[in-house]
């Protein structure tokens, strides 16, 4: 390809401002742009890229026995009630009505039409697993598009099913796709980490999220520093050492307290850690009002809340509400809050004479002990886990939290879909069943996203040779050198090597060579009057340039 | 692929009624399955299938120079209103609003993308022309979802845009497409012809159709006899010789009439062909009044006529209003007629003394002669074209009706689309001017259907090679001989053959046969005790059968 003729050129500022140095690179260098909030469009360098991930999963797919397919966009909006789906999904799944009054939801997923799709053929246990994927739009309506390429309103997906006899059956592809996840990041030249994730949306119990650690990620998890556990903080459990096991319990008593209203500010007021205070936290349930506790320094996380109350209908109170429960913001206290439920975390088992409030104005209560104080309430875990948690599944090693990206996500939904939708198969003895079922998916653009965040420097990209819009980046220095440059380039391209061909006239070297740092090709291959008839090749993540004629470089290229 | 695993098997019965062969084929064979009216999913044999329909166009667009881009799917509603578009596409454009209320066009086409995308990297006659193309899902909520895959709601397309300095520039882009539909479909496998035809909701004046004739078909176009004219019937212009030139004008004169309302009855009652009769036709625009004369055997040409009037809001009256106009349905007559304005069609002025209603009911009018018995009429080219018509271009031929399919359509939009969207590049002098843009489709599932239209038996698909899903059906027909086939299997494997094994125990030889020749791979082959060593080969299209030792069939196969 001549640069000359290339649609989407580089350009030398970035008109927006960006939080991911991939989004940046990946304008500057002329690979997308912008054409609706979260939807992207893709130049030619950019399609490339694109085209060279689908391969690449691709064939780990069909290494796994997947096979691939194609599904329509439109979906009979019945396969997305049958399993409540559209609720779960909330204002993210996308609805629409054709001319004739049918409604349709505008996959956001695929689940419920590849159990469809399945069914028409009647399967019998000889034909099972079936592992079929497909590349295909995904539309999530995000409330916020961020990220350049990361968090997107309408994307790429490798989306793959596996449907299978039993369990047993069923695990096998889920643990093929597993490690085929890690495989393909390894090819895309970045490591991502398996973690034990919530299934959120799309229902199911179990599920891993393959995480790649950035800083600017929008996801945590935490791993313990002695065994393997990973876990995002959504799902994961930790254990609590207790803080002052030996210290003895004091009696409740009132202490006047014109303090700040929050944890923060308490504790600055009576100079303690925040571990020494108890938060009560208030959720209306419809109009039914419940009471969370939970140790001051900690966070409650509200999945695990929503499995707790098996609702995830649930709200704070308005200061009117606050008041018909006998409490005032900021001094909220258990004793003698009229709520009709009381969950207490079990961090606050691990603290004697807690600090809380009183349920009025400027007073507080000091040496609060559960359960001597409030014998009603059910001990749950629903803490927001955090660095310094003793890791859930060895109990010894410390967890740690890392800011992450999801590049993938496999999910295990038993039988989930199939029952809501009737997925059966037919067994050796002639009756159906239902099918096991799961959903793996790793998201194209993203992935693209993913590699830059990876590979870079200051002056651009470093594409990895897999996934490198082209392999050598050829750049003639001055006009005396343009039919020889001319040459080469077609030699190469005969040769059967993917060359992009800087062929401007008066523009600068300096220009010429910003341009080939900016793009990222992995060769850079120069032809002056300085080279002799030989070409100067320099590899993009090297600073060391060599001198090759012409037969040596198509060697080293190939 | 073993057939035991393949996802999608063949099917004896098709469950529907189909007015297409490719349809009950494709459906019968385990390629595709519907999921909604006009919405299909493909199994793995179908998505191959596609796969290779996609790599031959993208190969050929490649060879134009074209490069291949990406683009969403949602497009802001914006960009379709400045052209209007939104209201040319009306209902069949599907439109949504997402959670932030902004509203989006379903991609049913992406010119004003497309304009959008190039603007973003504003471009200089240097980078001109730019020809960019994308295989992209395209969303159209037609009224009636017919044929299979030939009319769907949502079907990938390859669509292709050229932006150009100036109309010559433009031309050249134009013709290398339209040599290069010629060349896909005989790649594909069959005959397209190009058609003048109109470029109805996607604007611009000049346009052409590619057509494959099949008598299914819902397009009709004709072709001269002559010349190399050829246009769609909507568009097409045709010559009309004088039917009675010699004729004496005789004098107006009333008759009685007890007769049928339509054409057909009133040439019964007078016992002369319809071309004897005079046809007025009355249409309301918005409030106003019109008449259009046309001979009697003839029909108007909708879209014709919206290009006379500028507008296509016109509709039939309601019986009151024929009151009010002074006449009677059935009987209307332009003398004495009360509308606004005449369009006489050329063909009225091929007959003298035509015969005519006279605006009272079972009263008729004798020898009306245009313009001696209506002064004020503005002479049309308003006919439907129809088989006998003589040739528009050479005016020497006759034109003939055929059936078709539409393949694909190439169309010239001037600055129709960059004028709107103030697409514009930089001309040598600096300047800012308009590009000139074209667009250029091919449906991906059409493409399909055509194929299989044109090459099936009774049996069966019969799959050209260049599109086969794969090369070789292998058929084991005997316990014996499996390790045998699955030995033969592995070798055509690795030499990179793609083989469909069909490796089912207690299946019979003629249900196996059955399934190849109605799946249609190009070779089958078979092994069993009868073979001796050695490997029976037929090709589907041919009735022979060979018996050849494994190099020798690699070799043929290669």
């Amino acid at each position: 390809m001549r640069y000359s003729k290339l649609f989407g050129k580089t350009i030398k500022v970035a008109s927006k401002e960006t939080i991911l140095l991939s989004h940046k690179l990946l304008y500057k260098a002329g690979f997308i742009r912008e054409l609706a909030a979260g939807r992207y469009m893709f130049t030619p360098l950019g399609w490339r890229v694109m085209e060279k991930i689908v391969e690449i999963i691709d064939k780990e797919m069909s290494f796994l026995g997947s096979q691939r397919v194609f599904t329509p966009t439109l979906h009979p909006i019945g396969l997305w009630k049958a399993t409540h789906r559209d609720e779960a999904f909330g204002e993210s799944l996308m609805r629409i009505k054709d001319r004739r009054g049918s409604e349709f939801a505008i996959g956001a997923t695929h689940e419920g039409v590849m159990v469809e799709f399945v069914k028409k053929f009647k399967p019998t246990w000889k034909d099972l697993p079936i592992i079929i994927h497909q590349f295909s739009l995904k539309f999530r309506d995000e409330l916020r598009a961020r990220g350049g390429l990361v968090r997107l309103r309408e994307f790429l997906m490798k989306d793959a099913y596996s449907f299978a006899t039993d369990e047993k059956e069923f695990m096998k592809t889920y643990q093929d796709q597993y490690q085929a996840y890690l495989k393909i990041a390894r090819r895309l030249g970045f490591e991502a980490i398996p973690v034990e994730a919530d299934a959120g949306a799309l229902g199911g119990d179990f599920c891993h999220e393959f995480m790649v650690v950035n800083d600017k990620g929008e996801d945590t998890f935490v791993v313990c520093d002695k065994c393997d556990y990973a876990a995002n903080v959504e799902r994961a459990e930790g254990k609590l050492i207790p803080k002052n096991p030996k210290e003895k319990e004091f009696s409740l008593s009132e202490v006047k307290a014109k303090r700040g209203l929050n944890m923060e500010e308490m504790a600055k007021f009576y100079k303690v850690p925040s571990w020494r205070l108890l938060k009560t936290v208030i959720f209306f349930i419809k109009k039914k009002p419940i009471a969370v506790l939970i140790r001051g320094d900690l966070d409650i996380n509200e999945i695990k809340l929503a499995k707790i109350l098996k609702t995830n209908n649930f709200r704070i109170p308005e200061p009117e509400e606050l008041k018909k429960l006998g409490t005032v913001r900021g001094f909220v206290s258990p004793i003698g809050l009229k709520v009709s439920q009381f969950f207490v975390d079990q961090s606050v088992l691990t603290v004697k004479n807690l600090i809380t409030g009183a349920n009025k104005l400027n007073v507080d209560l000091k040496n609060f002990n559960f359960p001597r104080d409030l014998k009603k309430g059910q001990i749950v875990d629903v803490a927001l886990v955090k660095s310094g948690f003793l890791c859930g599944k060895c109990g010894k090693g410390k967890l740690k939290e890392e800011r992450a990206i999801e590049f993938g996500h496999c999910f295990k939904y038993d039988n989930f879909y199939t029952k809501a939708l009737n997925g059966v198969y037919v067994d050796k003895n002639n009756k159906e069943k239902l099918l096991w079922m799961g959903a793996f998916g790793i998201g194209i653009e993203r992935a693209m996203a993913l590699i830059v965040e990876a590979h870079h420097d200051q002056k651009g990209i470093i594409w990895p040779k897999e996934v490198a819009p082209y392999m050598a980046h050829l750049i003639c220095l001055d006009k005396d050198s343009l039919k020889k440059t001319d040459e080469v380039y077609e030699k190469l391209l005969k040769e059967g090597i993917e060359v992009l061909y800087d062929d401007r006239e008066n523009i600068s070297a300096g220009v010429k060579f910003a341009d080939a740092d900016l793009i990222g090709i992995p060769y850079r291959l120069v032809i002056s009057k300085k080279t002799k008839g030989k070409i100067e090749l320099k590899e993009r993540k090297d600073k060391k340039t060599e001198l090759l004629t012409l037969p040596e470089l198509i060697k080293r290229l190939k």
